[in-house]
């Protein structure tokens, strides 16, 4: 069911990989309710995944660019302006990576140089995007920016590594740049902060899939999954929410505004009873 | 121009008076988005206003209820279900009053059973309405209540005085109602913190039209309207937004995110400046 | 071990009770740091404590008072300050009781003249207490006011009912006087934010014993006890804080910027484990 | 007047500059309250201070280091720990520079390598010496780590540009290490947000002066002063704030937690006044 919500809306959509991906289900959302968009990913991320089955569908191109490379991001910001005919309604932002975490590396034994390369990614490249658009002045007045983030930049979830790092400085970004380029152009920026979500990226996390279960029975509607984010995207991407910005919006089923709910308190519980269970028997 | 966001959709709305209050707005927005609701106040403010006015304009009734009094609420319950053949899909909670700022009373001499009921008309009612919707089983699944509410809850500003605390008591219900009523019923509650606006409640506010330049100086986007608010309130009752609750969502304009902005320090610039020429002039 | 960091200091205690409460180790810490104060508490907890054991301890009376009548906070003011022949340097709130929860109702099915109690007893009484000292101008200039709350007026936590409103209105009460208080006299209003602790406040939430151990093993430092929480709160009453106000203060083990840690992650593993081998036995 | 409250601590003190810094007052405080330490600085900025003076007075010495340099840090480290016969009891982190803001580069001309030194010296440093010290196990059981921070973290100021991030960023690692520090050793490490400063590192934010006095005038307490800073800094150092950890403490006079005060206002009425009698004027 479409709304034409983003009809006649131009955008520019980072880190769609595969099916599983937000980024992936965002673009189809987005191209359900009207919107033309370019994808882009990295040259190595498009030979992993299937993102020109992607574009087939939405109707478009892929422009591959590295988001830490400001030369890629010019080219990709000209052609791809140059392809919609117009500058951008909307960008999404949905790119994040720890080297470190790939590599094994606990938070007390961080290599720096991948640090740098995890906040490159996963942080500073919003910020090499919005400077060339802006430079370019390739953004629309009134237009719309969201980048996907998680609930780890504000608390500390074991494993997560320096991902909470760069997930606080993105959250930074946003209400920095969010600043400078709404006086300007009445641009708007935020953050989603999404539910843990089964995705390729989500995947490389130890010990995911038990936090997704806790994350689900803490929230009193349940994890919020990918489909469910893309259409609190597409509405952020509208004129409907014109004066929203700096804002780091949780979409997360409640799981950000609780202490403790009964279901996963029952786990717990169970968990306690085991414990009790196993040294009985080992006592004995 | 709309988008049927809630076609098919009933609904109750508290607080529409005339047709600068918010909740107008969210009525008229709401008709167009394809809603049906009832309209609903206390009878005094049913005299004072145009409600009867909006309810024409929106083809539906309105049924007057005091919020505090449970009576009321189950009274007006039953009849607007009856009348929308229906349970409701949506809630808005538009109401708040302090009698303290109305008598003049500063926070420091406040009376006790003033405050009682400033607590009671602007916080609890929110409490009442929604456990008689739960005992009359009269919100549907994924339904949506949103409550109006003030960045004061966070963050003193002189004059605004107990209301600041009822705000504050309004969100602390939303998060405690929004798990009971999550997890029951996947109904979600949040909050929408909105800029500073005319309307006849706002300007019961000492010095308000200042503080309005200023907040609208101090947001990159400027202040958001009532206008804006209805499209975003409207928003977060469709079905684009199952999985936002317990959340308080700025609509601001990004006031709540800004420490100083060029644009208003200017004008405080400008009066430090004055200071100066009066402290001069006065010392000849 | 003593530091004389309150030493001629005069202060004022509500709710010690026995030797449990976190408001019996305060004026027992207070006293060692080298303060005189007055103790207080109902005419019925003085029944069932020990308060006056305490006050002998401390070379000190107990003033029996209501904190929610303002005639009695009248008369407590008077004769304490008389006593101590000299204003207050500081004040402690540690007062909390939910009258819906000793009853058993639930939150969706509140009696709200029980409501009201709770509000008035846990946050209002506070309130009360800061304006009959301002009318008598009874606490010096730095002073310094301190109340208890918990995380719940945050985060939602199954069970802690009403008492969460009640600590968001608490912790509203202390920034909205904070402004009047400091602005006019330099005193200061901070909450401290403690862990979960086996107090006879604490004992009556459900599965209470469970929920202490998730927040033990989910804080790095464990739960803060009594005895810490004395510490801290002896610490905000002394000179070296004297620009700290309006502030909630997570006194937790860190508790409240946890995710999710490791220890607490076993645990709902184990919990999951269990679940498992449970339904497998009953599926045989 | 001192309490001794690190009588018997050994520490180690980053970025005293000369007396106006902040690590200059906290490093005589600490001196004052028993403790001894080893004073750290760059070598460039060991010239154009008076560390040495500063040594001389707390009766230690000066160890130069460049704190985004592990091996400087490593080598720091041992000779602090065998100057002080001991591992450290607490470690203070008063470092911060954007080279993006001595060079006049806008937050929307960023040079990225610049960025990445702002991060590198004003962020990352702080993780730097958190794991040198933890892989030499330097820091004692029940450690307290502190490092200064600014409200810019939360809240955009204008001018104040990618010092913001960097701030986000530090405070996100005092989260992420804390929890692993706290877990393993029981080490604490919190941050302080101080009122802005009359520091060298402060006076280099275009409009600084009347920034300070917006603080002022909107924090009922006024800012708070470098010495009071260090009394704070003391008390969080010491053993009476063991179980604080994680957190981002404000030490600002309440400005935090302010949205407008009366003493603010009327210079921002004062401005708008003016503003009209200048119109007045050019309209003539």
């Amino acid at each position: 069911m479409s709304y034409n919500l983003l009809k006649g809306k131009r955008g520019l959509i980072f880190g769609a990989l595969n099916e599983k991906s937000i980024g992936w289900k965002i673009a189809e959302k987005a191209y359900e309710e009207g919107a033309s968009f370019v994808l882009t990913n990295t040259p190595v991320s498009m030979r992993l995944g299937q993102i020109n089955e992607l574009a087939e569908k939405c109707n478009t191109i892929v422009i591959p660019a590295d988001a830490t490379k400001v030369s890629d991001l010019d080219n990709l910001v000209e052609k791809a302006t140059n392809h919609l005919n117009g500058n951008f309604d909307f960008v999404l932002h949905s790119i994040g990576m720890s080297p470190n975490v790939r590599k094994g590396r606990t938070y007390d034994d961080l290599d720096y140089n991948l640090l740098s390369q995890t906040l490159d990614i996963s942080a500073i490249s919003l910020h090499k995007i919005l400077q060339t658009c802006r430079k370019r002045d390739a953004i629309n007045e009134w237009g719309s920016v969201v980048a996907l983030t998680y609930v780890a930049a504000q608390r500390t979830l074991y494993g997560y590594n320096d991902m909470a790092d760069a997930k606080a400085l993105l959250e930074s970004i946003v209400r920095s740049f969010g600043y400078i380029y709404g006086r300007e152009k009445n641009i708007r920026i935020n953050t989603v902060s999404q539910s843990p979500t089964v995705t390729t990226a989500g995947s490389g996390i130890m010990g995911f899939d038990n936090l997704m279960d806790f994350a689900d029975r803490m929230s009193p509607l349940g994890n919020a999954s990918a489909e469910e984010c893309a259409n609190y995207v597409v509405v952020l991407f509208s004129d409907l929410t014109r004066k929203v910005t700096m804002q780091n919006l949780y979409h997360d089923g409640g799981y950000s505004s609780m202490g403790m709910s009964f279901k996963a308190m029952n786990i717990y519980n169970e968990g306690l009873e085991y414990e009790d269970v196993k040294n009985d028997k080992s006592h004995k």
